[in-house]
């Protein structure tokens, strides 16, 4: 159990399925990034359309061989760890992609507790 | 039509997809149980990657066999109704998942009007 | 890069993937008004279930032929750009679907800046 009940912050990063680094696609590289500096958890989520960059609509029939369906990926945590990998974030994503944060109010974050820890 | 335009509540429930209870995979049994309770609506997306839990990442690569998918499950009703509910989901969820609310402003929840309740 | 940093609005629209105008998914329609009218960007993603109308589940295995699977736009603008366009997202929706904005801190906003834009 993590413990982070209470006001936290929800960290979203768009960016396009297609680009890579080192071969590897970037959104992996940010999850494995965030998994190594200790965050609660992320969820990646894939579009199925959507447009922003050059004002083109990327969808499953236009331009996807070219720029990728967006990929969502959300994290929320405390303010205190999310300020900790937004230079990290910043770092990876370098000249694309969207980065923001909203509140959200965690009410249970509670994650294979062993069974005797349940109630 | 609802009527519950203003200022609510969105709340947003991760779990894995390969959870199950009584041999239904348990997203649909808090959408069932969602349903009852007269909430509004309800949205359920498949994540394509994640971690949580124990902090290995999740991926159509790795573990899906043993434990699934990220399943994002988001309703957006009144605080009223929201918390209602929020003890059934508790106890459905069990010893796992992450459970947490945002504000959201709805400017219209007008679904399947009748085609002479249109203006 | 557009350069909405600073706290925005993030406008998240749900309707069904089956409805359509003109022969064309409505979701699409409202991503090429959305784009014609300037705004920054938009993603789309497909649900795998859901409920909402009148309160029958929808899934890959019900009534998808008749109704089809939930389909979530997010944008995050301005709220002058959002609150031009949400009259014309209106009229699009016609009867059905929920719109609903949220408050989003946007940290950076930069797509596909030329290489002489990079610091």
């Amino acid at each position: 159990v993590r413990g982070i009940e209470g006001d936290q912050v929800l960290l979203r990063i768009i960016l396009s399925e297609s680009r890579s680094l080192d071969r590897e696609p970037l959104f992996r590289r940010i999850l494995e990034m965030l998994r190594a500096e200790g965050l609660a958890g992320a969820t990646v989520l894939k579009g199925v359309a959507g447009f922003g960059h050059d004002h083109h609509i990327h969808s499953l029939m236009i331009e996807v061989a070219a720029r990728g369906l967006p990929i969502l990926l959300e994290v929320v945590d405390t303010q205190e760890r999310i300020d900790r990998v937004l230079p990290k974030v910043d770092a990876l994503m370098a000249d694309d992609g969207v980065v923001m944060t909203e509140r959200a109010h965690v009410i249970r974050y509670a994650q294979n507790r062993s069974s005797t820890d349940q109630p």
